[in-house]
């Protein structure tokens, strides 16, 4: 009898617990949903408006079952995945910096890593820090992992550019070799994808989007 | 000196292949763009307007790596996460078909195959069939990991009315029978989700904004 009560209130506890997990877990499902309102410089390959983070990130997690095959070493897909669907999560509190942004770049980090503490401190304590652990790992820039996933973040705004006619670039004044130093890491990672990033480059040198150096 | 000659010709053939799928990846990748301009019913949590296609994904699939825990069958994380990533690609052709349309429902099934087999068709062969073969299973709806991807479609857009004051139930003059109708498989799937569903159910009952029956 006690033993049965005994029972009773362990699979209780447990239930609260898991109800418990799923309210923190919509509290943060619908947090980032602030995502979608914040707009990239990056235009739409078809259409006249900026991608927000959300549709970029669907974009890179997409495109990474795609190009894993052109990747010089070997990488894990479901986490480089998880990595590039959560990158951008910091933006809600900290705003987009442009790529080529200088002044915005030298307090970037500062925001970004205080807008991590409290939106992966939203989530079950274990998922945070699971979470955390792989924004840190992407900002590292060290891995296999968090290579490509910055070799997507950056391959994918140069496809749309390309797409839309070099836009952006043209708005910014960009010069190619702006996107070359940014893009430094990109060859170390995958040969083919920085030879086709060249020669996308070099086209819109050649249409006058993008100056040349 | 004919072996190594025969070695750079295969290896030319392989540099030539792998740019030729590249190619064909990138002509995916950026048709696929077309998704960020097809919208939903469903309104986002925060801001005045309604979801695309490419945030709902995004959504899903960061949500798939939280809710897991809450399923009572086993499911394959990074399988579910692809599923939803490209479940709604073939609506670049077909067309959003609202939940509560019974007119758009009675073709869409025709217009939405006609759209798998042109856009995975832009594919690398096995690639395509790759992906086709997980937007199927996701349609027949019978396989663990395919109930997971559908209760993530069909919580998800419940998040953002119970967010947004069911505006986008209002709007249709949508009943809670339909709503536990279109979602009938959700309690097999998750006690506890299907539970939260009902609640949040329930209360928009109680405003107005959903119709009891």
């Amino acid at each position: 009898m006690i033993k049965q009560e005994t029972e009773t209130i362990a699979v209780d506890e447990k239930m609260r617990e898991e109800k418990e997990r799923l309210e923190q877990q919509i509290g943060f499902i619908t947090e980032v949903d602030k995502v979608k309102n914040i707009f990239r410089q990056t235009y739409l390959a078809y259409g006249n408006r900026k991608e927000n983070d959300a549709e970029h990130s669907w974009h890179l997690a997409l495109s990474a079952v795609l190009l894993k095959e052109h990747m010089k070493e070997e990488v894990h897909l479901e986490k480089v995945m998880i990595m590039v669907l959560i990158h951008d999560l910091v933006e809600i509190d900290a705003g987009d910096t442009y790529a080529y942004d200088e002044a915005g770049a030298a307090t970037k980090r500062e925001r970004e890593v205080k807008a991590a503490d409290r939106i992966f401190g939203l989530l079950p304590e274990d998922q945070g820090r699971y979470f955390r652990a792989l924004w840190d790992e992407f900002e590292e820039y060290e891995t296999a992992d968090a290579k490509y996933a910055h070799l997507l973040d950056n391959f994918q705004p140069l496809l749309l550019n390309d797409a839309s006619e070099g836009k952006s670039w043209a708005e910014h004044g960009v010069h190619k070799s702006q996107v070359c130093k940014r893009n430094a890491h990109i060859r170390e990672t995958s040969e083919l994808v920085w030879e086709k990033m060249l020669e996308i480059m070099d086209k819109h040198v050649g249409k006058g989007n993008l100056n040349a150096d």
